[in-house]
């Protein structure tokens, strides 16, 4: 099973990276398998450990996977040297316990040492849902017919327009306006750092 | 903005009912608008009460929707004379603040009186996005083309092959059942009561 969140990890000097990724939970341990290369691969290398944020705020991964907001506010993590997102519903500080080295595609295999609970779940949003596989789409454009995109897109636009609030409806303006940059564009890819790239939510559609 | 919750409630006699159910938070009050005939209506209009449950078990979605499984372990609320879901992430108790009548479709708004949080969110799944579809799909069946379905569970297949877990994977096998026993019955609509109608979910697709 596996959860569409963001991972933050902070570089030796500080600098910090927020990154949505699929995460797999198993026995206790958080699995990730970043594509090489990848600032949070380094960073979590350099720090032995990451915080895995579980958020509804769908303009987090809109704006990292197209590229116009990669910083989001963050805070000290609580028990490891990393950082988590300033806002979530909850986080999990995790630390590094085993690697599975890959020339690719590293497996990490992350002990969760500390969560916390910030606020409730409010409950399943569509809209929230269409962001989601909206910036699949938008990290996969290289890869995908344009009459795909367009059907797809035209599906999730449904339950945009029915459910969505005002940051959703950020978050999807962030999707469409991606793909018509990518369009516009004959040299872009998805104008995506490695994090961003086509596999970092686990995505082989 | 629609959350997808599910709403539960009990008769005078205390019989209790559970119903997915879309829900829109306006001000501090939570606005339900089930269609006429509804368990869920007559309850709270007896009960002056009702609590909206935020689970990410989709099971009681796909159960409820298909007519799978519409009894779920409940408790009794803390406040309100209600049951709520024995499992969630949180629910909020409401009580019945105004009633805007109508013959087919009332909205009532209620009141948010206490909240409680059980468990974190675990993140975004794709599979369990796709069930809540899956379900909605399920409530419309009969003024759908098949291939317009065929077509989407096609869709949502994906994310339920890449991304579910046995909670997921058991939820998506009602869904299919569902549209299987559907089709092979002319006269079958959707087996669902009027709260699993294709309004339940807030849904005109």
């Amino acid at each position: 099973m596996i959860h569409e969140t963001i991972i933050t990890t902070a570089a030796r000097d500080g600098t910090v990276h927020v990154a949505p990724m699929g995460v797999r939970f198993e026995h206790g341990l958080a699995i990730l398998a970043p594509f090489r290369p990848s600032a949070t691969l380094d960073n979590i290398v350099a720090s032995q450990s990451a915080v895995v944020n579980f958020t509804t705020d769908v303009r987090v991964f809109a704006g990292c996977v197209t590229g116009t907001q990669r910083e989001w506010p963050t805070v000290s993590a609580s028990r490891v040297p990393s950082v988590r997102l300033a806002q979530s519903l909850a986080h999990t500080e995790l630390t590094l316990a085993e690697t599975l080295d890959d020339a690719q595609r590293p497996t990490l295999k992350m002990r969760c040492v500390h969560a916390e609970t910030h606020a409730p779940f409010s409950g399943f949003n569509r809209a929230q849902a269409a962001v989601v596989e909206g910036a699949i789409l938008v990290s996969r454009l290289f890869m995908l017919p344009a009459e795909k995109v367009d059907r797809e897109i035209a599906y999730l636009q449904i339950a945009i327009d029915k459910t969505a609030g005002p940051d959703e409806q950020t978050a999807w303006s962030w999707i469409l306006a991606a793909i018509e940059r990518y369009r516009a564009s004959a040299v872009s890819k998805t104008g995506g750092s490695p994090d961003h790239a086509p596999h970092a939510m686990h995505e082989a559609r």
